[in-house]
């Protein structure tokens, strides 16, 4: 019946047909059961790729994919999901503010894969702290705190195993299915309200500015066929966002951030619109200055503290973190203006310090990762330190890898902005 | 490495990019080892049905299928090549012919799938006769005999392994997949001169003229890039050819064709086309009057008779093979003019006889099958029988897909044409 099915799909879309939501719920059903073999399944998700998917045939794949495990409901609360980078601290410097200004706050989050950080391998870098938290314990802490960060080990499992497909058969850059898998993971949160901030450059997974508008359009409007408040940022991933690459090193400068620190500009405007949408999305008034209140009174801070102190972790470590020895640094091997610091190759060095995984399942050194202490627009004189390496291995490499994402300039150049659209709301569904 | 190579060749396609033969050759020799994995194999056959091939990768494609087993060299023989059909025993009626006419035959042949017959299925009803000689037996057989037929068992593993997957995930109907595929064996075999008997129509694998056309062109391109001599007929598979369809039965009816006994016209036809391309491509001089005499004076019989002999088949079972039961004949529901005979309906009918097989792997009953007693054209009286049904089981099922095969019009209805199209020759290559 699922073999049917299956086969039935793939010449439906061979045809440039559109899929019926029952054959998409019997295909998922299917696969997630071990019915449907792996290279049926990836000749449909080549075909979806090559042919495209309507609206439609999005939301029955992000429905059936939800619907593979557990339900959450958090109709009240408010979420954020970026679509991946380096250096991507926001949840953890935004999340406490938005809930400091009373909109309740939980949050599903992943581990890292490849260049892109995890929040969980972030909140994991505090020691305590427990991410494995069901739905009735996040409700807990939600009445209570305001705030919950939870592991989302087992929502979705059917987009857990077609991601890993598409990731081994080259269909992971179909727009329809990285929505597709966005959208389950909402779905199955039962997310009321979520901000989107999509990446577009070198370090994200639409590296163009038009495939992430199209991204955030589709985002909006399945979204809103679904019943979610939403809105969407597109903003720029081609250099890290911040000066931390790293877990501990991300918390420690989120934590900062939150303290009301000298701040990267570059993550204090990506931070400030996501904070503040979110905010408007939810009907707060004057966001803007409820932002600043709730970061300046400290609020936001003690709202961080509050969620880690209520699941396990040592509040006291919050504030100076441990990190991985010093390894070295990487000097500008000439004087100019930086240029270029491609987020990318100092993702892989990351990685290679033990920041990251490249497979699932590799283990990750909390403390390992880089600060860069230049960012793109500043100029270096030579032999000045562009880049601090942390870690007990992998240096030599990880050297080698941030020094070719350097690029300098003769010429002064301009810091690139980080908030490149703002894609108006999809129209309401009638 | 040959992981990366699945991987890279499956960027190049989803891009429309070229594959670089070098590509190809890597990815074939990992699939067949085992190296690619069935799932990146998939996605990069959906890619490649979706955004095509060009010639020079699909001879890649087959030179490296080709050198995935053993190559034989008949490169002074003569060899027809049918894209299948049901009842289609041209092989064994047009073969001997062409051998009676002086040029040697080698031919390498497989066995039926679905509702496509096989020669040697169909050779395996001659009892005792081998399919199962080895290169060096064969060319024996050709020097004494002029005409020999062999199982191509491990001709071209690599193709047969890709078959197997492209039937699992909806990537058979692809011109270059086709034609790399068919031309792997003539590679393999190292055919000199081959006819190639493109079927378009209900019961054939490209069921529109337009595609049968195209994919003879394909042939012939590829063909002559190869060296091997070519000529293509476009003939017509809606209906079954002749009145045999089953084993023993084709058999039965080719050996009287061969006796000269009278014959159904379209089955005359096509043998006889195909028949004088064939020594038209190898030179024979009046190639009409040399089929005649060689049908006309028992030659070609006699070397039908020979070749099962020197095969160690039994000779004189030979003109009278012995078929199944008889099971039940399907009657004309009323009086007309028989509009249509569905090949893919009735091929499915002497599946359920037990002639063929749904599944490799699958016992055949060499005596079972089908005797259609009418043709298209033909005018039926309401409850004279049109088809003779013969087996051990499944005739309550085959009658019902019989019946439904039948369509009767009101109206007389003219034969249909068998021969559709004689493409031009592929020019030379410089």
């Amino acid at each position: 019946m699922t073999g049917t099915a299956v086969r039935e799909a793939i010449e439906v879309k061979k045809a440039g047909g559109a899929l019926p939501d029952e054959l998409v719920a019997a295909v998922v059903a299917g696969y997630t059961a071990g019915a449907v073999p792996h290279e049926q399944m990836a000749a449909l998700l080549m075909a979806v790729l090559l042919r495209g998917m309507d609206d439609g045939e999005t939301l029955a794949l992000a429905r059936a994919m939800a619907d593979s495990g557990p339900r959450y409901a958090f109709a009240d609360c408010a979420d954020k999901h970026s679509t991946g980078g380096v250096g991507d601290k926001v949840t953890l410097a935004a999340l406490p503010i938005v809930a400091a200004c009373g909109v309740p706050v939980a949050k599903l989050a992943g581990r890292g894969l490849g260049v892109t950080g995890g929040t969980i391998d972030k909140l994991e870098a505090i020691p305590g702290l427990s991410v494995a938290l069901d739905g009735a314990r996040m409700r807990r802490q939600v009445d209570a705190v305001g705030l919950v960060i939870a592991e989302a080990g087992d929502l979705a499992p059917a987009d857990k195993a077609i991601y890993a497909l598409r990731d081994a058969t080259g269909t992971v850059d179909s727009l329809p299915l990285i929505a597709g898998s966005v959208l389950a993971k909402k779905a199955a949160t039962g997310a009321g309200t979520v901000l989107y901030d999509v990446k577009a450059g070198k370090g994200a997974l639409t590296t163009g500015v038009d495939g992430a508008r199209e991204l955030s359009a589709l985002l909006l409007r399945l979204s809103a066929a679904m019943g979610i408040r939403a809105a969407a940022l597109v903003t720029g991933m081609d250099a890290p966002l911040g000066r931390a690459v790293g877990n501990a090193l991300e918390v420690r400068e989120s934590v900062a951030y939150l303290r009301g620190e000298p701040a990267d500009p570059e993550l204090d405007e990506v931070v400030r619109a996501v904070g503040v949408a979110v905010l408007e999305l939810t009907g707060v008034d004057e966001p803007e200055k409820a932002f600043e209140r709730a970061l300046a009174s400290g609020a936001a801070h003690g709202r961080l503290a509050a969620m880690v102190r209520s699941q396990g972790g040592d509040e006291a470590a919050l504030d100076d973190l441990a990190v991985a020895a010093h390894a070295g640094d990487v000097a500008a091997p000439r004087d100019g203006w930086v240029a270029r610091l491609d987020a990318r190759a100092i993702g892989h060095a990351a990685i290679a310090l033990g920041a990251g995984r490249e497979h699932r399942g590799d283990a990750v050194d909390p403390g390992a990762g880089i600060e860069l202490l230049a960012r793109v627009g500043d100029e270096v004189a030579a032999g000045t330190p562009v880049a601090r390496l942390f870690g007990i291995r992998g240096a030599e490499r990880a050297a080698v890898l941030v020094a070719g994402a350097l690029a300098l300039s003769g010429e002064p150049v301009a810091r690139p902005a980080r908030i490149l659209e703002r894609p108006a709301p999809a129209p309401a569904r009638p």
